[in-house]
């Protein structure tokens, strides 16, 4: 194999696909990045089994062929290299010549016979969103997964669900659950998947969330796929069924409070100065007619303070986990935000009228 | 004690004195900040007992008094208040009521008597010097100084040698020795001190580093002080003689060359992703009439690279361990600088023509 590319556009293509190596695995060549040169075409890939990504790059491929580098090696030396062309040559499968100005490397490598390619899947009817959409609805619902040693794997990931013109994604870890419903432009089949939390994150570091550009999502029956600019990522769906989220919700209240978010926010970030880390103090709060009073009270001291609401319905006293309001707070772009509370035992949901986000939380003991 | 100033004052003031809070110990009154009122002053102190920062903050004592408060908790309880007046009050040792607009905050505290207070010195003569100058002459030797664990503790500080108006400082690890030498504005009494590398640290991260704001510094039998602004830094000095630095150096040599400096740097820095964290593989050169022939071998695969020079002297091949001069490198602020070898076995000298910086490095052995 022999190829040549400018410095630039090798870093953006090895830096796209590193997203998909894995940290730690016992199988070696998944720490590689597969370099495929053919037809004219550069294309870089890499695969931790779960998620694969691939990407073409502009360049010259001067001899046909396709070889393995260790992908940690290989991005850090790319990410050195002068600003300039760079030729990479393999005469054999075990050895790579990088060459940029007068710098020459010289790394092993391994046979591309050894990669896990990336499954060969029908793409048909994908659905279209933009990749500023995709970005936002992602960014504003992915916090409330569980973490991935959640043994509900359900949990661990976003529900994406379809109908008509209506897209939902949806994520809980049995505390909470956040909810984002964004029109789509054209109407689709109905379709009801559950994508892996980690996928997500990364195909949103990936994608500009250019407004203008788009992407395109393929399902097959185990997999989704995104198709972007010159990079496709393949991930597997989570397999079993979603929770059902609409039993969860209700519109009942007996008590609703306007309050600003800036001023809500800062409140609980200190209050949550007082919890350590793993200590579960809960925030208390005290609606009455014309303010919150805001509490919380830990090994290390306490904390209240009062803040300005328009409230309307009974007056209630609760707690909950600070962390939690703050992070729907947190990506909500309205500058007042509504809070619906049916009463202190119940769940509280933060939503806007149109229902373009519900926030449910569960409320905690505060005895 | 009832106190009351700005956020901003009060934050600038803990994040100043927070520098001297050790982040473990055993002695949990000196992760405390002391907070003195007295005669319309407000004084904020933290020592570590080898440490100890105090400075002044403005603001208004409708009390006098004093109380320790927990530093990490005091800090982050401040950064995180509204930008406005800060209140902070006492009735007695245990708690300390820290009113900003509506927030309130109530935390433990513990009396001003079991704080370790700093040493009262007497200080008289002071060397004075731009912050400005101190803070460069610092960053251009410290890394050189040995980590903290080196059981000769003379390596783990830095020289400062006075001789009338010029100042020398010089730092060494065993293996290389970092020298710098300005001209001061007046003329001293001949001092040779050895000042601690965490000192120096922490007080060029507090010192704002303005050409036209002096520091100045006073030498006490077993303290160094450096007083600026509004604030006080007070530290052990180590005790001990220091190495005989002027034996190490020499003018003599058989081969010099002028190279450029961000060629050189950029060159090692690639060669330096072959070398893993703890693994000692040499950078060879190999010095002929034009260039330089740089490269690294390692079990990651290795490297090579020609930077063109100019030379006089013999050819000479020697092998260097590459952060030793990446280092050196990277705190000169010449485009171009010039080596001077001895030969093979002998240290390699970095200097400019009026020595207003020397870096000597140990060769290894390339075998």
């Amino acid at each position: 194999m022999k190829i040549s590319c400018s410095k630039n556009d090798l870093l953006n293509g090895v830096q796209t696909v590193y997203k998909a190596v894995p940290s730690k695995t016992t199988m070696t060549i998944l720490e590689c990045i597969l370099i495929e040169a053919a037809g004219g075409d550069i294309k870089l890939t890499a695969n931790d089994t779960e998620l694969g990504i691939e990407t073409y790059i502009k360049g010259n491929v001067n001899e046909e062929g396709s070889i393995c580098i260790d992908a940690r090696m290989f991005q850090e030396i790319v990410r050195k290299l002068p600003d300039n062309e760079v030729s990479i040559e393999t005469e054999d499968n075990t050895q790579a010549l990088i060459i940029c100005e007068k710098a020459k490397f010289n790394i092993s490598c391994r046979s591309s016979e050894e990669f896990c390619y990336l499954p060969d899947l029908e793409k048909v009817n994908p659905l279209i969103i933009s990749q500023y959409s995709l970005k936002e609805v992602v960014r504003q619902t992915i916090f409330s997964i569980a973490p991935e040693s959640e043994p509900n794997k359900m949990m661990t990931g976003e529900l994406f669900e379809i109908k008509g013109n209506d897209l939902r994604v949806a994520a809980l870890d049995g505390h909470r659950l956040s909810i984002r419903n964004i029109e789509l432009r054209n109407e689709y089949e109905d379709k009801r998947v559950i994508v892996p939390g980690k996928t997500l994150n990364e195909v949103i570091k990936i994608i500009s969330g250019d407004t203008d550009k788009d992407i395109n999502i393929y399902f097959t029956k185990n997999h989704i796929i995104f198709e972007f600019d010159r990079t496709t990522v393949v991930s597997r769906l989570l397999e079993g069924k979603y929770f059902n989220i609409d039993q969860m919700l209700t519109s009942d209240y007996e008590t609703k409070f306007n309050i600003n978010k800036k001023v809500f926010t800062e409140c609980i970030e200190r209050a949550l100065l007082l919890v350590k880390e793993g200590d579960k103090k809960p925030l208390s709060i005290d609606v009455t007619d014309e303010n919150i009073a805001v509490s919380i009270s830990s090994a290390q001291g306490s904390m209240e303070e009062d803040i300005d609401i328009n409230k309307t319905g009974k007056d209630v006293k609760m707690g909950f986990n600070p962390k939690f309001i703050v992070d729907a707070l947190r990506v909500i772009d309205e500058e007042n935000v509504d809070f619906y509370i049916v009463n202190a035992k119940a769940p509280c949901f933060i939503r806007d009228d149109e229902k373009k986000y519900i926030y449910l939380i569960l409320p905690v003991n505060t005895r």
